[in-house]
């Protein structure tokens, strides 16, 4: 499988030996791992093999942009029935080599092995380009929460699937391929982010994990959440009722996950781009920061229960 | 599951955020990815879970010091059903941090999903310290071919287990979990060793990729080949005529997998340490390095079947 993949200047050894090679230029490496399980991460009837490659590399790439890191590397453990159709594994691969090169990070190794689950296991590999990484425990009360990407369109393409209705096509690709602002995460770091990471459980559930490692509190503005046309096109399609569509449509951007934009918080005197929308404030946590609170993200002040398009449920 | 491992000073940052970063002092990291599922790679009746963690980070530790790195960092996903009973990942991961412990590289990152099958996904990432990475190239005729580690002692208990007879301590525990020579492999390097990899399909068959990927054949000699006293002994119990243990040894020796010593080709003036055991040497192909011969490792000047323990057994 991996003799398919194109190399890159990052690839001092690539795969066919004991292990590979990979340039780290300023001494440091960043890492992340993430399993997709046939299932439960993907399903074989909703996305194609071509998506579920995308979607691998995504979501971990995702995180190596997150601490402001460009991606180089990826090692890719493969673990598939034998009944799998050879086609699927090819258009996996093809899916893979595509949002590398959408990425920048090459495919240096691997391991294919038998299983009764489908399994995909990627690590993913960067460069922190001489930069301090962005964790998440550096906002501080007064900088400003801003994200890029897409919200809430992952979340209203799996209802669509789910409830078995055709919807906006964007809401639909956004859940099989999500496209992370690869771009947007060095970026971020360059622009002086003191905190950021990738929205894979939702905006609010993971600003939540800003919060608690900054000890501070964070309060959305739902005016600043503008829904894209196809989520609102979406939530129509899922029966939000008329008149609602913007609210819903909001409520998907704060709890709906899957997308892998980006979240990160800056200082408030940052001249943010275009393309990170401000979205809200850090605030000091009630007594300091030994005191998060249960829910530290509000919307408009008030706490936002998870559940995302459940609220649109017909039954 | 991450927070229960102990840090090194390669740990940058660790567990807890999108990401890693791991240390790769001199510009350059080597990375190599396996998964091991349930059934096919380990069984949990022949295994403790506490084995089945020692085992997966030294199987791929073995990769990164056969590439003549030292260990840095790790990454591990765990697919695991439901019904796992919460001991058996405690005593997982009590395995993984004491092989870690010999090994000396950190747990950094990892995931943790629901599966049907239980499957284990590892990275291992290592620092080369300034020195080319020892790939499987290298090789040149007249060079000597040595191991270090065990050999055999993995397949015979892989055998004692499947024909459920009781057999040397020694032979079973390496089965459960190899005891890769870690050292031995920087060391190597140092030595100026032109070709080395880890032994995982057994001697004879990964020298064959040593052959390939440099164009050469290598002739191994039996006599060079000394059998530990646990593998004569599990032979017997397997049921080597009388007389013929240490040949049946030897096989073992040659064909068995799964110990995960080193195998290297050093230059022939080189001074090669006790624990290196010269056992052939390399030859030119053929007809120069275009042409492999389809079995480029013979024992004796004899082409050598795979199968190990096949041999001995009474069906």
């Amino acid at each position: 499988m991996t003799s398919q993949f194109p190399s890159t200047d990052d690839v001092i050894l690539g795969p066919g030996d004991d292990a590979a090679v990979v340039a780290a230029p300023d001494g440091r490496t960043v890492a992340t791992t993430d399993l997709l399980v046939e299932g439960r991460h993907f399903r074989r009837e909703w996305s194609t093999a071509r998506d579920v490659g995308h979607r691998a590399v995504a979501q971990n790439y995702a995180d190596v942009v997150a601490m402001g890191a460009r991606p180089t590397g990826l090692l890719i453990g493969f673990a598939a029935p034998a009944d799998l159709p050879l086609a699927w594994a090819e258009e996996f691969t093809a899916g893979v080599r595509e949002e590398c090169a959408l990425a920048g990070g090459a495919v240096v190794g691997g391991d294919m092995v038998g299983s009764d689950t489908l399994t995909i296991a990627v690590t993913a590999l960067g460069d922190l380009e001489g930069r301090a990484p962005v964790r998440r425990d550096g906002a501080r009360a007064g900088d400003v929460v801003a994200y890029t990407g897409h919200l809430g369109l992952s979340a209203a393409g799996l209802a669509l699937l789910e409830r078995g209705v055709d919807g906006p096509a964007d809401c639909l690709s956004e859940h099989r391929r999500p496209s992370p602002p690869y771009a947007a995460g060095p970026e971020a770091a360059v622009l002086g982010a003191t905190a950021m990471l990738d929205i894979s459980d939702g905006l609010v559930q993971d600003l939540g994990h800003i919060c608690r490692a900054s000890g501070v509190r964070v309060d959305l503005e739902s005016d600043a959440l503008r829904p894209e046309p196809a989520l609102l096109e979406a939530v129509r399609v899922l029966g939000a009722p008329a008149g609602n569509a913007v609210a819903a449509a909001r409520r998907l951007m704060a709890v709906g996950g899957e997308d892998h934009a980006l979240a990160a918080v800056f200082p408030p005197e940052t001249g943010l781009p275009e393309h990170w929308h401000a979205v809200g404030v850090v605030a000091e946590a009630p007594r300091g920061s030994e005191e998060v609170p249960e829910h530290p993200v509000t919307l408009d002040g008030d706490v936002v229960e998870r559940g995302g398009w459940d609220h649109f449920r017909r039954e």
